[in-house]
């Protein structure tokens, strides 16, 4: 396992927020940071110069994805993920529980691992916590994942129960199985909205001495306020001087109340995937450039934003392309909500190094307060 | 309209072929030239930024399609077509006659017009020459193409000259609506297969006086040779001075053979559908990257190209970004093959400047004899 440094550079005085820097074997991240998602070996519609030119530090890819689609012997023989998909700086991988439990139809999970069939052609596999350290291996990324369980929201004491049990026996197997040296390995937290046994699966996770340390399983149709009191339930037993990673969050919103409780790291397809379908967002909230009202409106997305899209294009010339089903209009949006979810992380942690970090907040919410975020 | 500067700077000894250069509202264009196709106001998968990269000096739009969607005056209200995708550099648009007997079904034609049925909606519509000349009035751009009226081919010698005479009477209409002195209007000659009728029709265009001419009509089914021969029956009959363009053509051999006749100008959507459909032009001939046969290949493309993406991406990325339906992967294909029909116009430019165009054609066509390009 890659021996991951992790340095905190400032601690936020007034909430849990903290400003660090990362090295991983591809170089140096800013915490706390934004992955963009490229799911299957591309953050969708964007090249990586312009992932680049948004300022991306490290992008997130998806084990089970790679693993049914192109394989990752495929992967292994290019040279790994970063030369396959020409992107130099460090890579997460997650390890496909998330998906293997959400995409996949299931067929049966026990201790020894999970069958299912593929959601692309419907063919029979089985992953076990071995088998997905070995893909991520293969991948190559800077940082691979924990193979856990992910049950879903609502779900039953129990059965949540099981699913850190069986967790953290997964957990162990990963640590165990794990070779290469110049990969870091992150633990991951479950327990669903018990906080008894979010901390027992913190206790436990971090018992085994990972390089860093996930909370899995929220965000995944629970309430927002139940989120954020899973997120402090959890922070206080994962060591300070390591990076703490919410998975699959999110929103402008949820970045923020997140990296005030203290998380370093998040990822979420949804500012390229809202983009596609034609919503962005906006210094005043979220605005559905599909919409017929703005067919005749020749100012950009955002009037107060920098970005190539902004600078060169209208909300009629967006809409259009994307009523004409025009790739460039994906392309457009999608450049314009990376860039207003990387500017917003590169304006928190500027807010973390001046010291301003709640003002900061305040003032983004009282902008956007007439639309959801 | 506009008074279209056309200079012929070098006449090829052995051939019909010409060196020359076009000055447009929107600037100066090096001819023979190819005209990337931007249908629906975007050369599908491309930035501007990126064409020009290319280098793309002009780009064709369809009025049939800006028509009926966004509709011409919201792009007069943006301030143009130029404005409102964000292009500089000089546009062509076609009339859309070739589109309404193409893609629209087609109501009723008659010497006042064509009535059609959108392919989008299925909403009635009524195009007449002075309509169309309108619409390219608003879409401002540099150069506008006559109304004509496109037989298909097969089709008898009576349905041609049918369309020869109603594309000439339109012609006149075309001529005597048009308003903008920014914009030069280009004439068509029609005429099928049939020599007679090509000669009736290059004589009354050139008869009316147009600022350059093209040639309709050809590609559309009948048999390379003819095309061919078509051409070279044409081209005597075309003011030496003013620009002639080949309207819809195409292939690699088609732009060398068209040139060695004598055109200047030529426009298609292969390159850029073709590579969609995920096969590429290539130094030996054609490559369908999406066969299972490059699932491994870790070679660029074409080995001797210097595109964006054969300097970074494999055949085995491409191929996977293409069976996964990722945008890069449409992206990388469309840069390739707009690169290599691009790069081959500039290396007829340069084979016509130093007086080699014979052998320049003779080792292109030795090298990817084996393939059909």
């Amino acid at each position: 396992m890659y021996d991951l440094k992790f340095r905190i550079i400032k601690k936020d005085k007034f909430s849990a927020a903290r400003l660090g820097e990362m090295e991983t074997p591809h170089g140096k991240i800013s915490t706390p940071v934004f992955m963009p998602v490229g799911t299957q070996a591309t953050v969708k519609a964007m090249t990586p110069e312009e992932l680049i030119e948004l300022g991306t530090e490290i992008i997130l890819s998806n084990t089970y994805h790679l693993y049914l689609r192109p394989g990752p012997e495929i992967i292994r023989e290019a040279g790994g993920l970063h030369a396959f998909m020409h992107w130099e700086r460090p890579i997460l991988t997650d390890s496909g529980g998330f998906q293997v439990f959400s995409l996949a139809s299931l067929r049966e999970v026990d201790d020894r691992g999970v069958t299912f069939r593929s959601h692309i052609d419907g063919s029979l596999h089985f992953l076990d916590p071995e088998k997905v350290m070995a893909i991520q291996e293969d991948l190559g990324s800077d940082i691979a994942m924990v193979f856990d369980e992910c049950v879903g929201y609502p779900a039953s004491r129990e059965e949540v129960e099981k699913g850190v049990e069986r967790t953290a026996r997964w957990a162990e197997r990963c640590l165990k199985a794990h070779r290469r040296k110049d990969q870091a390995v992150f633990g991951i937290v479950q327990g669903g909205i018990f906080p008894d046994l979010r901390i027992r699966s913190a206790k436990h996770t971090v018992s085994l001495g990972f390089s860093g340390y996930a909370i899995g399983g929220l965000s995944v149709g629970e309430p927002k306020g139940m989120m954020y009191q899973m997120i402090e339930t959890v922070i206080p037993y994962l060591p300070e001087e390591k990076p703490r990673y919410l998975m699959g969050v999110g929103t402008p919103e949820d970045l923020i109340e997140g990296v005030k409780r203290g998380v370093d790291m998040f990822d979420c397809v949804m500012p390229t995937r809202m983009a596609r379908n034609g919503t962005v967002y906006t210094t005043y909230g979220r605005l559905v450039v599909r919409n017929a009202s703005y067919a005749r409106d020749f100012t950009p997305l955002d009037p107060h934003c920098q970005c190539y899209t902004c600078r060169y294009y209208t909300r009629a010339y967006i809409r259009h392309l994307l009523k004409a089903g025009e790739i460039l209009g994906l392309r457009l949006t999608t450049i314009h909500n990376l860039h207003f979810i990387l500017n917003l992380m590169a304006n928190i942690r500027k807010a973390l190094a001046d010291g301003y970090l709640e003002e900061f907040a305040r003032e983004f919410y009282a902008q956007c307060y007439s639309n959801k975020l």
